[in-house]
């Protein structure tokens, strides 16, 4: 089994937990005293991730939060990586895809240089933009599907997420790697996904800050294992008061509506 | 009149020139020379700029052949970005496109931290993933439109294009700073899209290795100012035995058609 794979179904086993937590550390956001501490952005990685690593089934850094510091975020991206234990997996939040060469160096940075477990990729330049990702057997790819934001009304509505559904379980069919994002803004749209995407794992990105909701987006995102599904929470978990007891409070609300 | 649309109209106006050189080095196809560079990257990307300055109208690194060697590759870039002389152009070749808090953190990085003219943009998500870049109003951005690739019979064709299209000509009437990129694979539908988008620049990649047709896309492309595109030469120029001729029997071929 690929090594994501491998990883998140221990993770969902072991620890019963479908929550990812997205490390996206905005700096005006963060407390005073990791504003104030010499590399802040891995500070407060290091405390989330001290907080919540027996609550994650996997971290999600969006690469924005770090490629918009330059240099000096990348290093702290890079040393977040190392820093979170070998058996969680990490996605890297890239929305990447371009043309097929471009797409292979893409995959390069994300798998083997920064050592990601699986990447979100855009499909807007169709499959060869794709492809290059999948080849790597041992990673997993999350292709953007049905997007949380409000822009999904405006080329993903009403058809062509359905289009890239059907893609996606090709895909899947094929290279046994490729699960799709799907916002828990859209819990009616996710059911009928469930039909064309009939196993992959779903990146659920939507609860919390952007207003999803949560128990119909379970029901209607499990597959028949009751499982194959990921519901990201950002902003809700790193800026809490208590990021533990919120990682916790959404691990328990998940498994409630699974039991 | 913006930074970028300034830059590039002079280039335009003063060296006669349509032509945007691809900044995308490729370690395995560099020259043995600068492979056995101490920084072959920026060694290579000195030996074209050098070569080719009073040819380009802009240079388009992609960040994808900078980011696949981490750190380093990164560093390249920014000092490439530095040695480019500051009255030609960067678009900086990312097709980023993310929520609305992402996609800020993504035009943060690009225009302020990399200090690129331009971006490139994936409309997959939407207006809200589009709009925090035009915000930046002394810079560009072009948005997917229709690509060059064979991907883009997957969704884009044979409707998808047209309504990206509808779009970017409203954000250009908004923001005045939205162009596209379209694929020099297709001069039929581009003569189509000039009809929707009438002004805005179109950067159009896919002449070259891609395999796309010069004459008639030109024909196609250039907007009632006989103005208004960008023909993108990456590896036929930049591993071109010589890469100033290269550039200079593209430039003196795209005048040739507009005359």
């Amino acid at each position: 089994m690929n090594k994501f794979l491998a990883k998140v179904n221990s993770r969902i086993q072991e620890k019963k937990t479908f929550v990812c937590v997205g490390l996206d550390p905005d700096l005006e956001k963060l407390p005073e005293k990791f504003r104030r501490a010499d590399e802040p952005i891995l500070e407060f990685n290091k405390y989330i991730i001290a907080a919540t690593q027996d609550l994650a089934a996997c971290y999600k850094p969006n690469l924005a939060f770090y490629e918009m510091h330059g240099l000096a975020g990348l290093k702290a991206l890079a040393a977040t990586l190392r820093y979170i234990p070998a058996e969680i997996p990490v996605i890297l939040d890239a929305k990447r895809g371009d043309i097929g060469n471009t797409s292979q160096a893409y995959a390069k940075a994300i798998f083997t240089e920064f050592g990601a477990d699986a990447a979100t990729l855009s499909p807007y330049m169709g499959e060869d933009s794709i492809t290059p990702f999948l080849a790597y057997k041992e990673n997993y790819s999350f292709v953007l599907c049905l997007t949380s934001n409000k822009g999904a009304q405006d080329f993903q509505k009403p058809e062509l997420y359905k289009k890239v559904a059907a893609k996606i379980q090709g895909w899947q069919n094929t290279y046994g790697n490729c699960g799709a994002v799907v916002g828990a803004t859209h819990p009616q749209e996710i059911r009928g996904l469930r039909e064309i995407i009939t196993e992959a794992f779903f990146l659920i990105p939507g609860v919390g800050a952007q207003g999803g909701e949560l128990a119909g987006t379970v029901q209607a995102a499990r597959n028949k294992q009751n499982s194959g599904f990921l519901i990201n929470s950002s902003r809700g978990i790193i800026y809490a008061d208590d990021p533990a007891a919120a990682a916790e409070k959404l691990r328990a609300e998940i498994n409630k509506l699974i039991s």
